[in-house]
């Protein structure tokens, strides 16, 4: 069986409802499909969610939101009445809106949770109602009743592992089912909505509970693709890719998927396939343990600025022990993370985000650095980009470090930095922010262009 | 003026005492001369000094030590007869060799220190007595009336900072001084010899005191080279170098000189200049504060094995606040420095002297990490060879980390590990330790041979 998951842009409108229905009803293995809220139907289109936000905060400041809510009823309306669905639909969701945003309000952000949970609650009884009209047996199916256990963090929750035993029965259900991503039910019988991407995560959470054999991801990409589109001229389609490759992908600044959403997917070995809501017939991008195409030793590059560094120098300091460790605690206590820390024998570089390094920690860091350890010199290097490449065992090959350097020296990319050696799966270099593009397409067209 | 120091092959016999001579009396601003003790006359000699170190532990196992008694004496026989110096001379060598064996065996490092420093009395004190002879004004200086005031750390002595205040009059001196190199006196009045390569030290202490134009160093060979001369077949000669680069080489395995040894003439910014006793018409290596020459992007290469990496990855590791610094301080707690700690999203290595890495060691670190990091995959990678190219200001410019891995995929060798960032002057490479001679051949002839 197959859990397969919707996004906003696969469900914008009566039109993306019928296509979703199509390709669920084109396979009996589809058995669980989970829906996010509507997304946009064209670029200056708002999404429900966000609609639903607004609305939100309107009623949390006094005002009543009517206009919003005209909004957001609208968008349900055009729904409704483009699939022929009868017009009580939409009667109960205004009575749902209604009830929930007379709800308790003392606590700002668990209404908030409450109400805009509530696209994806409407897309859910939405399309269960479309299936149902045209003869299938689906039902709605509440995160409530079927046991999505989460912690009680608005906004933030995070599913607890009992969830898994509770959902697994879903499995059994007679009827498809229809589920709403993106929040849950903290044990108290508050709803808790996860981080924004939260629909990955419910769909992720439901293939591991039910041992599903793939989990279809349906957005509105063909494929992943080796670079950022909007980066590099057409970039090459990638059809195949490790857990790992997405993971290291993801963290360098690849945007099609959060990895982390999709971790209880990958952490019980189910495979994910992203596919394309609009183009059901493409070939995908299928993320799995291992992958079977080995020709290409590099399968993405990606790459993202907001990174500065502290360098430091000292005669001996690698003589020093304990230097690395006192200059990692300092970092710590002003309440940083660390990127990566190359050293050598007289000389260390901390690489921060630099959006956390504001001008004040700045100050109270390299004031305890001075007096604590004495560096002979200490700067800051801001502006600095970070860029990877990435591919599963790349590192084991002869030659992958020859044909990147060189790519970014013809490229007349300066290499800041280069660090390779703790993941057997990447590389990374340091470059300064302003050659970000031309790094990246350097490097995607050596690996895939030649 | 000048202070030159003579190494033990340019003391090893009368001949080389000539050269000696003959070099000083070349220019006049050559006006303090240190001295090693002789050494090796040819592959199978034994060095004075060896001598010396063998009759200490021989009298204090409570044996006469004769045999070794009669060996030293005789190399400074044969260098009193051929120098035609009297033979008062060696009477005075051989009672200052009995006085001193007399003295407290109680402490046996300070005995032994007490009597392998005598090489480099007896040279001193030859040389001044032939220079003498020749009708030149000359005069042997004793550590102890001069000032050279040393921590009381028998084997292991560092100069102590009011010996360059006390030195400085030497400056002065009417007469020209010979000065034996590699020990001095503690506060206490005890004699305490310097770590091996101690007349270096001598030279650069004494060349900083009185603030030299030049510290010459003569040494057996004509330069520096770019590679270790039994690794690469006629390595390129490096005519010029800097301070931070001879420290960058000599850490990763340069054996030509003790950058450490020099480092008080580096402090005092006082160019050094490598020579060679057997061929003062070359022109030598200068080590100053910058070079001239900018041509070459790279001086050297050098490399070292007994490396070792312990490798392990966790999920998320870099969102664990504090993960780099807990690693850090259970390495420090073992008793051992780290050489470089490479990491990424969800993988870090820690690079250790593998010698230092003892299967016991080990065990205990290996424990404590799994205890309390909890890895998900923990692993030590031992046969590891750390190589590094240095040349100053080199990672400013493109095309240098090309050109280095370009030749080392050539060459068929893999890169484990590339760390480029912490230093401007050096990029460091890490690779399976059979592969190191390969490796910097590679480097060498791509730098150098192009």
């Amino acid at each position: 069986m197959k859990v397969c998951k919707f996004g906003g842009t696969s469900l914008a409108s009566a039109e993306q409802f019928r296509k979703v229905a199509n390709i669920v009803l084109a396979d009996d293995e589809r058995k669980i499909v989970v829906v996010s809220a509507p997304g946009k139907r064209n670029k200056p289109d708002t999404k429900v969610t966000d609609l639903l936000i607004a609305y939100a905060d309107a009623t949390l400041g006094g005002a009543d939101g009517e206009d919003v809510r005209q909004s957001i009823l609208s968008r349900f309306a055009e729904i409704v009445d483009d699939l022929g669905l009868p017009r009580e639909e939409l009667d109960t969701i205004a009575s749902i809106l209604t009830a929930r945003s007379a709800g308790d309000r003392s606590h700002r952000e668990r209404y908030t949770d409450s109400i805009k949970a509530l696209g994806e609650e409407f897309s859910a009884r939405l399309l269960a109602a479309y299936m149902r009209k045209e003869g299938h047996d689906f039902i709605y199916v509440d995160p409530k009743d079927a046991g999505l256990v989460l912690s009680d963090e608005p906004g933030n929750a995070q599913v607890l592992p009992e969830s898994y035993e509770r959902l697994r029965p879903l499995r059994d259900s007679a009827s498809r089912i229809i589920f709403p991503g993106f929040y849950g039910y903290a044990k108290n019988g508050n709803l808790v909505a996860f981080p924004r991407g939260g629909s990955d995560i419910t769909g992720a959470i439901l293939a591991a509970a039910v041992q599903a054999d793939v989990y279809e991801n349906f957005t509105d990409v063909d494929n992943v693709f080796a670079a950022d589109p909007r980066v590099v001229e057409r970039p090459a389609a990638i059809h195949e890719m490790t857990y790992a490759e997405m993971r290291e992908l993801s963290y360098a600044g690849f945007s099609v998927l959060h990895d982390e959403a999709l971790q209880p997917a990958f952490n019980a070995k189910i495979p994910v396939h992203i596919r394309n809501t609009n183009n059901p017939e493409s070939r995908g991008t299928l993320i799995s343990l291992e992958r079977h195409n080995q020709e290409l030793p590099v399968v993405g590059v990606a790459g993202s600025t907001d990174f500065c560094a502290i360098f430091l120098s000292k005669y001996l300091m690698n003589r020093e022990k304990g230097f690395g460790r006192r200059l990692l605690q300092i970092i710590e206590d002003a309440g940083l993370s660390y990127e990566h820390m190359p050293s050598g024998i007289d000389h260390v570089s901390v690489i921060l985000k630099e959006s956390t390094f504001t001008p004040d920690v700045e100050e109270r860091v390299l004031n305890r650095i001075r007096e604590e350890l004495q560096p002979d010199k200490l700067l800051v290097r801001r502006g600095i980009a970070l860029i990877m490449i990435v591919g599963d065992g790349m590192t084991q090959q002869i030659g992958i470090a020859k044909r990147a350097t060189g790519a970014l020296a013809d490229s007349s990319v300066n290499l800041e930095m280069i660090n390779q050696g703790a993941s057997e799966n990447s590389i990374m270099f340091g470059i300064r922010k302003d050659d970000l593009n031309k790094a990246i397409v350097a490097l995607h067209n050596v690996f895939f262009h030649e």
